[in-house]
């Protein structure tokens, strides 16, 4: 049985991440693909390294027929996903890769996103799209917002750490690094090759990144308690690919303990050996997660380490697994691709 | 029915690449996997990025069994080659890798290479591995010797033009441009990071790489005489990916439709529309060929331009797809990821 | 003795190179800079890296006075140079950045930037800012006009040989290599990071690059004789430095001591020993050029090679090296500093 | 009135770029450089971007001669260092690069260094090289041990803070983040373009770095009790440069101050209005130190940010600035250099 599938907003790099994913599903078909401003083009003149796929030609959204189409990525812009989800057929099963249904609170939204919600009956149908933590609420899905990418990596490293009671959550620091395409493809100065190429920097420091929306919702509901994270995170010279490095106070090897435990049976959920740190490298276009925990020196003290590809796994590959689920099919289906390196 | 599989130099960059791609082929298994001064040790402690893969430890080549092996790929160093093959049980089909069965005039090895064959009887059963042209040949083969990677690139821009006469024998050059990962894992100075990024030079020139051996028994084969190319490589900072930039004189319309003509039923080579240049990004991680033919400004000149994956295409990918062929298996199979961009 | 200098579109990387090497000339103080789109910011707001130099805010053109000013520089874009240096006093010298004044020809700059030219009168007095070839007219020019960085290039590897006829005019191919800063600090998709990090393109190919127009120009004036080259740029991932990989036919021996004796004594030109290749790295950051001559493995062809800085040699090193001629400084003042390595 | 200076260890990055601030030094005189296994080369052989200088052929130490030489810089490997300052003649003063003299406790130096120091004389009379909190006492040093780079950078963000008593003692965190030249010009496989580009991981992590030596050392001499820092070091995919990303529990503000205060009349250190953050593209090539302080979200908690490019403020740079303390320079002679950027 094939699904039929349409990509909104396919002409940005999640968008073209979906489709060369799908290209290996086994049971999706692409059945249609709109880029606004690029409507006409096909897809090998916007990214010409999918000229070999046989795809439908880009459209204007109000051109699209959703007819026969069951599940749609929404790989549009933040405000704009609201609008346009809102006006999608009942039939559709849709995955949102915008921020635009991932806090639950409508006062956070506001504070993090600068204006009012204008989907809140949606957003309260909404499931956070985190699959491992969300899993068997997201099959029964029709709506499913996938996470920010910096936001998933966190929440690997920290979520069952919450849940055990095992860190002190007063004391929790993100240091974070990511590669440029989590930027996407806009036109900004410090975008450039000539910017960003051979040197780096911390940016939307002292707590002011709009993911810190999700760290405060996901966590102190874990904890059942107010729980505020420290968060900087760093723009490197490298085009995919997140490190967070996380400070906390705790065992070490009671965190390796609980964290092993939490993903014993997680697909695509990695567990270093103790003491060993990941490497962005290692996941690459993959679906992948590496973890580690590393005892520091002084006692009581332990990072843990997460990485993974800010396009897969903190995006697009998240947004497939979710689809998969919410349409029955097997949850690896299309993912079990092996990081490229080098 | 299940191959089983075995790669020999497992700890270089071609047989991890060749453990990516066939980690999602339908029907091979990798049974064994040899590393000699990393025998002992598993993948992941090597490659952590396949870590996700059930796969065999490293062993010395002498421990491995080769009962119920299928097929070998020996990605092993250059005149080591040799010697192992030699040694192999005539049960196994074999591709190698390395540049040892490339050349098979013993006089031109020797050129080339710097010393006598030491397995001339075995080269005499070798089959030049670039497999659009010698499909056939290799579809029965024992043992095919992979191309090298700059070889290849030239030859898809210039085989079918030397063999339909549409081009001046006398007065082609092959401005080569290659990424890092083509000169393997080694410990040299030049590869470094601190060496390499940031800039670029060209190597092996006036003449002097290797790879012009297979450029000179290939194109004089066609032609029915001797041919001899211009070929200059540059060593650029990017670690996969290789651009000939081919200046030819004949008339760039009539080479545009000879290429097309050419590879019109090719699954993995892609003609770019007239004057269009491909890029390396495009074909990145991907066993894809992106030709592109553009005239020049002056009259009964003309620019191609081939470009592959170095580790795809131009050696583990094409090692693949003639196993494949060898085996009876569909020519595609393994091989059909979309390029990883960006 | 002072020399105060005004700097004309200093917001981009044309201008901030000036800047930078004016930071260490003995002689010459930054009076003056304009930025139109930037007008009211410190350099330090727009250049972070130039924060610790005493320098003028950033005005618009119109607000800037010329009084006691001797020397602009204007680094503004094409077009709209010939606008504003029309309008300066009598009494300052200019060097121009732009492409504005490098065609002595009316028709040749029509064809190759698309409109006439709006002030032929000025372009009448214009002398052609290759130092090492025009250094007595740059002396007591008023206004001269930078070279492309990719013509400057290949001009030294070229002049001297067709100088001294020791090549066939009628068979030379510069394959170019180009850093992305020559391409500005402008927002364009294909300067992203993402997009280039990694991969690399031709561009412009066929024959349409508009430093055709200054090698047409230059060479046809050497030689007496219409003379048209082939020429071939690629974008590359990396910062800067150019580097051009001229195919000639001509005795290689006899090329390397015909540019060895025309730059026997110039500051700013190394020769490396015979067979030799120069590498982008050696010259980065630095007004140096690097040469290298081999022979090819075909009788009567050698490869020249010629490596510089794009925006050092290519642009504003060879425009302060001007400025210092026409002011009657010491030519070398401000630009020995040693490349940077690694 | 000209000093003789020798620089031992010459092949080397550290001792390249060396000679690079020296070419621009007023009154300093390469006169004998030493590169063991590179001895009979020219400089020009082992580092092209050196050819336009007139340089001593590379020598044996044994071979050098010290008659006249003022000053030494030492730029050899750990441990073989002391053997050599050792032997060096009593009238020429040292600046050391190596880690070698770093330690003034012996029990500290065996614990980080793993054996015993062999010339604990020499280590009584060595001081500290951080030029701008041991100004007074390098001036009339013999021996001035060149700091770490990584502790350098961390010492610039903390000192005036640990000394002011403004900042909780038991909760410093410094993430790091390096470019791959801190580890020199070594044959390493971690260091290979290949496997370093397009992504980043952490090492020497849990606190097993050998600069947390020096920061014990130096925080707890200012502090006047024992103050440990938990420092995780990244190696990231870019050249040169370095980010400290210092987590504090104090008031923002008040950081901001003590740190202007403590700088406001240092040559080299450039602090960022409040509430910015440095970039290392800023500083690069350059002996600048780029300091920002943010105020987190979290009420007494604050983000202190220093960059500084390893090779020349975190090395030669501030090597040649402690020179010219000792020889009775001018303390910026030579390292007034602006930034290289792009």
């Amino acid at each position: 049985m094939t699904q039929n599938i349409a990509i909104l907003g396919a002409s940005g790099y999640t968008g073209a991440e979906l489709v060369r994913l799908i290209a290996t599903h086994p049971s999706m078909k692409i059945a249609a693909l709109s880029a606004n401003s690029k409507a006409g083009l096909t897809m090998a003149q916007v990214f010409p390294h999918l000229r070999h796929l046989d795809l439908p030609v880009l459209q204007k959204i109000e051109d699209l027929s959703f007819d026969g189409i069951d599940l749609v990525f929404c790989a549009l812009p933040h405000a704009t996903s609201q609008a346009v989800i809102s006006k999608l057929p009942d039939h559709v099963k849709i995955v949102d890769l915008s921020a635009d249904f991932r806090l639950r609170n409508a006062a956070a939204y506001e504070t993090w996103y600068g204006g009012p919600h204008k989907a809140l009956d949606l957003q309260a149908t909404a499931v956070y799209g985190l699959t491992e933590f969300y899993r068997d609420r997201i099959k029964s899905a029709r709506l499913v917002a996938g996470t920010g990418c910096n936001a998933a990596t966190g929440q690997f490293a920290l979520r069952p750490l919450i849940e055990a009671g095992c860190i002190d959550l007063d004391e929790i620091i993100i240091d974070l690094k990511t590669g440029v395409s989590g930027a996407g493809r806009s036109l900004k100065e410090n975008l450039l090759h000539a910017e960003l190429s051979e040197g780096m920097n911390a940016y939307a420091i002292g707590g002011t990144h709009r993911h810190l929306g999700e760290f405060d919702q996901e966590f102190s509901a874990i904890a059942g308690q107010d729980v505020k994270v420290q968060f900087t995170p760093h723009l490197l010279p490298m085009n995919r690919g997140i490190l967070a490095t996380v400070y906390v106070k705790g065992t070490a090897q009671h965190i390796y303990d609980v964290l092993s435990a939490a993903y014993a049976d997680e697909p695509f959920i990695e567990m270093l050996p103790f003491g060993q740190a990941p490497s962005t490298h290692h996941v690459r276009g993959s679906n992948f997660v590496h973890l580690g925990v590393v005892a520091d020196r002084i006692e009581g003290r332990a990072i843990v380490l997460a990485s993974l590809d800010n396009l897969t796994k903190g995006s697009s590959g998240q947004a497939l697994q979710n689809a998969n689920l919410m349409l029955g099919v097997e949850e690896t289906a299309g993912l079990m691709l092996a990081p490229l390196y080098p």
